[in-house]
């Protein structure tokens, strides 16, 4: 397959993690007041910060992953059917994300809640590792790319995969340890990155 | 008209196909508990499963469907008034999935569902066999991709229409005989391969 | 401003159509019945049938626009501020779609549904036209083009306008006559070409 | 970084405007009437008048904050984390458009909601001046758009700033007033061009 052809893969995954990054906003609701009430508008939009810190984190967490499968894409040459089907095994579970963040958002000290998200997550993480081995092995990579060493192909997917799945038992002890991994998640890609992420 | 015409024309049936699949997880609803009874969250997200089995299923259609799309116009060396109504149709179909897939998850026990799933499926590969027929008779493809023989134009969208359409009887037989067609159309892509589908 | 600029007004432009188109589904709304009362469903779902009519229409005029805009694109080699703020207004009136469309949808007998989808449509056919004169007098076509004989320049745009305008007074006469005119305005689009618009 | 990727960095900012600019329809609520007075539809049209005023406004205004980061990006020569960092960031504080746009046209009246409208836009434009000199710092630009004197970095920023974070204590005054300052950031664009903003 073509490199243009990769052309068309990236844009259609771009697409779908563009359209689902967008669709979180449709999870703040905006306050429902009678208009003799208005006055208590600031306060309902004070109970919004929740609201709006789980929009930021599943912002920032849609935008790594689009990081690194945008960082993914770049060294590769070529395409395999296998590697279509894990790309969009991988984007459905990215276009979960407008569902797993609602959920955490509406129910945000159930365990059961954090541990969805986690999981979808957890197991997005694991599906792009897969991706990775599937490159190396079938040999998708650009000769450059390849040079660099091993850790590369799975370094930052491996700590991401890590993190979102051991939050899963973690949320059933506290959803509050469980939310700050995954803030972690977002921060902890500048020094991972040395290792050529 | 030229090659870069033709990448608007799919950056655009991208652009439709990307939205189409991610407005998909706007069909899972977030349970609705008071918050005297938040511990029942969990059985009501394992009632979930079956939202979710049809998500999948629906993105992988869709998956499989853009693949067919995608493998059809990078073949394409020029187009026409008569494709291009035709891609219409084709996106107008592929663009109902959140509604038919909404109506197979909430109805899924009534054949009538079922059967509006299938027929709009089947129609749309229809509909993509005549744009391959007409790309044949018309002489818009590349000519190493004419000399690829017959089957190709169709082998898939052949067997797609064939599984849909016949879906839509079966389903007022079994709606469950009818899902699991549904599902073999994700799966049988790999040996129809070899016959350059 | 190059033509790789072009390129990206181009791809945002697609990308606000796409989802416009998309958005289209939304309006289809699912039937709501009760679990005793199920096999009720083949007649709403019958009752939907004007609901389908309405979304193939209007999937059908974004289609029409999306096509215009795309011919008149491919025909530019240049671009200014006025272009850009006229293209802005063009894609605000096509973004409407999925409002009118359902306005039309729930209100189709009531005029007022009616003028209001034909004045927002004939409204941006006249931008369009206002797109295609300011390019002609700023010299912003391609040479080749240029020497199109001038009807191109809005054979398309004026007529669209001039039916879809027209319709508004119509419809307080007949809703049914005018949406045979905007039926009209999907169909009407081959012998026009001919005229190059 | 290559400029290839820098083409994925800007195909996904875009994806992601123009489904924010195209959600923002979804705001004008189609007015609820019982089949018995659908005479009534005209009135309560013509009550959407303000609604169709924000929609209007919102779009011009996600439109203007595009053009910028369209501007800035063709500027561009390279890229690293901390200006993809700062990306998504913009792109999330856009992204809520659709949120605030509904708030302030259900709660024009209220101080609190015009001054969230302007926070999240002055906000947005700060962080875009921040790229701006980010870029100028770390010499990401192209060697023809450094020679353009100074003020072009952040002109048209500044002043976005400045327009959108005063509204919000103009709004405590007068919510009409902060209205009108949005207004005139739309309208601003064309003098302010000369200086290279």
């Amino acid at each position: 397959m073509e490199r243009t052809d990769l052309g068309r893969i990236v844009a259609f995954s771009d697409g779908v993690m563009a359209v689902a990054i967008t669709l979180l906003v449709l999870n703040i609701d905006i306050p429902d007041l009678p208009s003799a009430r208005q006055d208590e508008l600031e306060g309902k939009l004070f109970d919004l910060l929740p609201s709006l810190a789980a929009y930021a984190l599943a912002f920032a967490l849609v935008g790594r992953y689009w990081m690194i499968h945008h960082r993914f894409f770049e060294r590769l040459r070529a395409f395999d059917g296998m590697l279509m089907a894990l790309n969009l095994v991988f984007l459905a579970l990215i276009a979960l994300m407008p569902f797993t963040s609602e959920l955490v958002d509406r129910y945000g000290d159930e365990p059961i809640s954090a541990a969805v998200f986690g999981a979808a997550l957890g197991i997005a993480a694991l599906v792009h590792l897969a991706m990775a081995r599937h490159a190396l092995s079938g040999d998708l990579f650009h000769e450059h790319a390849r040079r660099v060493p091993e850790p590369f192909a799975g370094a930052i997917s491996l700590s991401l995969a890590t993190i979102f799945l051991l939050s899963v038992p973690v949320a059933f002890v506290s959803t509050f340890l469980a939310q700050l991994m995954w803030v972690s998640a977002v921060l902890l890609r500048y020094p991972l990155r040395r290792l050529g992420g």
